[in-house]
Parts: structure tokens; C-alpha cells; sequence
């Protein structure tokens, strides 16, 4: 366990930190967040985490707590303070504390951070034996594009698909197309060696991960769809794989209870783990 | 402000009530709330109230953080303790503290419980000079029949009504109709004298005032159609309404900038709102 996390200023003793009851976070989900891995003691994609996270604020009109160049610095104190050489900085930012009223405050408020970190065993090259996926209808709301902390519906998803013995919950829209990962981005590649995945428009998250992975596509030359694919076609999929920020990319071995192509992890999604972190920004 | 607040088993000073960082409902809005009304010194439709909590808890499956009974008592506790005459109490559950993980915690955890009370002026019979509206597309999840604090879209809506001038936000889905308001139930009273409000389903919240207002329009002889109605039904209502555990009922004299009627509260809301406390139970 940790020993620190930061809490609006300080570095406190993680088992004591806290927030008001009336943070809007709590009260209200009025909030955003990232979560940024860490491998050998450093950040990976610092910048385009950061610059999500700006998106998210602007997006709800919430005002940086810090400037950009301090969030920088307490994320590597932290780390210090924490030795965290491999494993995950997760960050959130709410609108702050404020008699609970739906709309915004009337009075200006100063915006709540707090960070922690997680320690991890140092992602292998070797995927190990791939995980289990199951579909879930997306009943999520419609702007999942903004990385908010109103995750009940991703909660949800991911508790159904664990007690169905599988890690991660595909949703499924009404039209029968996956949108994404209750925590990761989803993808598959056709019998014809396609690599396909949903475009990241309003729908779905536009993953920092999927971002790079679609430069190591084009770095090997592969075929790209970036379309919608439907849950007919992940079942017949010759490989399937999820992205984030935590798990790389993963190799997907079951969907739905049926194998994906002969049942073990694909050699194209082995490669693109392989070859994620040369593509990736270490700083 | 009212001094105490109530915190997992504790009592304390309002200005130092604070929970966990990794509270899940600070970090992934996992759990549920309820508002309840109090007049003289008494709580409005408690049962009810707590009728409804119980339900949502076992939507979620987060467990009861004390017994039901053990709640009463907190409730008029923190009343006492806060000099509670007339506002309301607000209280929420969620799962409880664990590290942060989309699934339900694994091993048990406590649920927190968090009450406070906000005082405000009795409300009269006489409704004032009613309240605008401005419409919203709802694009919330699909299960707002869950009282639940993963509000952040009730948030935004509310707050584009405001700067709109609007005090509540009507939300209309994809076909035109109109679900609810922000925080509230939305209800209209056509030119041929019927009271119309969607079915309480999946898409909206069970109001508790809701269901004794409908309880004071039987008592009326007043004829009810409990069906969805869209805007252009709204703009060229006779009278417009909304109904809360905080607002009782309150006419809508403006929707969308658009005079409701004469642009007066109408007669009908302004009965209902009258009649609405003898219907309530109070205890």
C-alpha cells in the first residue's frame, strides 16, 4: 500500500486522506480524472495524459487546481515519496467543495486535486495467457468522450463480467456495435488481418494507448478499419485485444464464452504489447 | 449552514466532516442518496423516502449501512442537533472504502453513510410568481430510476438552464418527449383540463412527491394522464408544473422563453400545491 497520497497541498499519510463531504465529487460526480502508468520509475505519455485531462476540465468548465508545470512536479514527488517504479499516478479533479446544489457554485470555488499511486509487478513483454471479455449493453450516457469520475455504469459492467468469469465488459450499443472496455479501448483483427476498432468520437474515450497503438500499425504496415465492429464479428474474429493505460495491450482469448481464433493470444496483438513501449513517450 | 453533520457513526462539526479518498463514491460514484423534507420540525414522507433508499441499495447491491430503524433515529438526531425546523436532510451511502477497482471490493467493506441538514424558509401555500424552464436533451444513462450520485449530467443541464435564466431543466429523449427535470418530476395540464406525466419507468425517478400529488388529483376528481408528452405539447399548455421533496409543487410559467398559459402559476398547480402537505405524511 502506498504511504502518501496528495490532497489539495499536502502530502498526507494515505491511510488519513480525506475530502469534505461536500466535495461535488462526492456528492454530485462533478469531477475528472487520469491514470498514468509508470515503468521504471518513470511516466509513460505524460503529455498527451495531461492534455486529456485538460480537455475534461474544459470540457466541464472546471479550472486547473494547479498549473500544468506543479501537476508535473507532485506527480514525481509523490512517486518519490511512494519509491513507485513500476505501477500506475491516478489523478482527480473535481469542482470543489460547495453547499450541494446541482448547478455550478455562484461563488467561486477552488477546484479539489488529489493524487495516489499504485505499485505493480513490471509489465512483461510476454501477454501471459490473455484475458476473458463479455458483452454488456451500453447504457452509458452519451459525452463518454470526457473522462469523469460518474463511473457507476462502468462499475456495473465490470462486476457482471467478472462474476461471468471474465476480467474486462465489453459495451454493446443498440445498434449492436461495441463502443468500448468499461476501462479500456476495444479491438479485434478480421480473418483477413484487419485491425479494426471504433473511431473515438463522442461515443467512446479517445484512449492516450490507443493513440500510440495506431502509430505502431502504421509503423509495421498493417491494415487499419477504424469503423464500429459488432459482436458477430469479434466472435470471428482471428484476434481481439483491449488497450489502456495499465494493461498495454492485452489479448482478449474468450468473448462471450467462445474462443477467439484457436483460443491463445494473437501474434499481432503480442507484437503490438511488444513493440508498445519503443512508441511510446517516457519521460 | 448547519453546524453537524453525520459521518460514518460520528457527529461532528459540519466545517471538518470529511470521508476517505478512496471513498468509491468520491472515486467511481458508486452509491446512492435521498433528500427528505421537513416542515415544523417533522420529516415529509420519510417512509416513502426510505421505501425508496432501500430499493436503490439493492439495485446496487451496497448493503444497509445501519438498520433501517438506526437511520430514523440519526435523522432526528441531526435535526435536533442542527435546530431543524424547516429544509431539509440529505443523506447518501455508498460502498464503501477500497482500492480503487471498477469491480465491487472483493473483500467485505462497510457502506458509508453521510447525513446533513439544510435549513430553509417554510414553504407557503402561495407558490409565488412560479419558476422558467428550459429544455435539455437528455443524454443520461439508462437507469435514472436509480437515485443514485453519478449526477454530473443533471449537473450540466441545470447549469445551461440557469445561465439561460431558467431555474430548472426539462430533459427531452431522442423521440421529443419530455422524461423529467433535473431534480424534479415535470407535469403539464392540457387546455382540455387533463394533468399529463410520463410513467414512472426505467427512464425517470419514482418522485415520492410524484406519487402524492397523484394521490391529491385522484382526491380532486381531476382527470390524469400518465403518459409522455413532448415539447410542442408543453409550449401550448394551459398550465405547467414541477414536483420535488424540496419544491412541493412549483408552476412553470415560462418553458423555452415561451409564457405558459397567461404566464401566471395556474390554478390547478396552485391547488395541488395547497392540498399537497394534508396528503403527505408527516412524522
Amino acid at each position: 500500500m502506498a504511504r502518501y497520497a496528495y490532497v489539495n497541498g499536502r502530502y498526507v499519510d494515505h491511510r488519513e486522506a480525506s475530502v469534505h463531504i461536500e466535495d461535488r465529487g462526492y456528492q454530485l460526480a462533478d469531477g475528472v480524472y487520469e491514470v498514468v502508468g509508470v515503468r521504471d520509475g518513470k511516466l509513460i505519455d505524460e503529455g498527451p495524459h495531461i492534455d486529456r485531462l485538460d480537455r475534461s476540465l474544459r470540457e466541464l468548465r472546471i479550472a486547473w487546481p494547479v498549473s500544468r508545470q506543479a501537476l508535473g512536479f507532485i506527480m514525481r514527488e509523490l512517486m518519490r515519496r511512494n519509491r513507485l517504479r513500476d505501477g500506475l499516478v491516478y489523478m482527480q479533479v473535481t469542482r470543489g467543495v460547495a453547499r450541494r446544489d446541482h448547478a455550478f457554485p455562484t461563488k467561486p470555488v477552488k477546484p479539489a486535486l488529489v493524487l495516489t499511486t499504485k505499485n505493480s509487478k513490471r509489465a512483461d513483454a510476454d501477454p501471459g495467457p490473455g484475458i476473458a471479455v463479455k458483452s454488456h449493453p451500453d447504457i452509458r450516457w452519451q459525452r463518454c468522450d470526457i473522462k469523469t469520475v460518474a463511473l457507476l455504469p462502468n462499475v456495473l459492467a465490470k462486476q457482471a463480467a467478472r462474476e461471468q468469469g471474465a476480467k474486462e465488459a465489453w459495451f454493446v450499443d443498440a445498434e449492436g456495435f461495441v463502443t468500448e472496455g468499461s476501462s479500456s479501448n476495444a479491438w479485434i483483427v478480421t480473418r483477413e488481418g484487419s485491425v479494426v476498432t471504433r473511431p473515438a468520437e463522442f461515443g467512446i474515450l479517445r484512449g492516450i494507448t490507443r493513440t500510440v497503438v495506431l502509430e505502431v500499425i502504421a509503423d509495421h504496415g498493417l491494415k487499419l478499419e477504424e469503423r464500429p465492429f459488432t459482436m458477430e464479428e469479434a466472435y470471428a474474429a482471428r484476434e481481439a485485444f483491449v488497450t489502456s493505460a495499465t494493461q498495454f495491450v492485452m489479448p482478449v482469448v474468450r468473448i462471450d464464452g467462445r474462443p477467439v481464433g484457436n483460443g491463445a493470444p494473437g501474434l499481432i496483438a503480442s507484437a503490438l504489447r511488444r513493440d508498445y513501449h519503443a512508441h511510446a513517450e517516457i519521460g
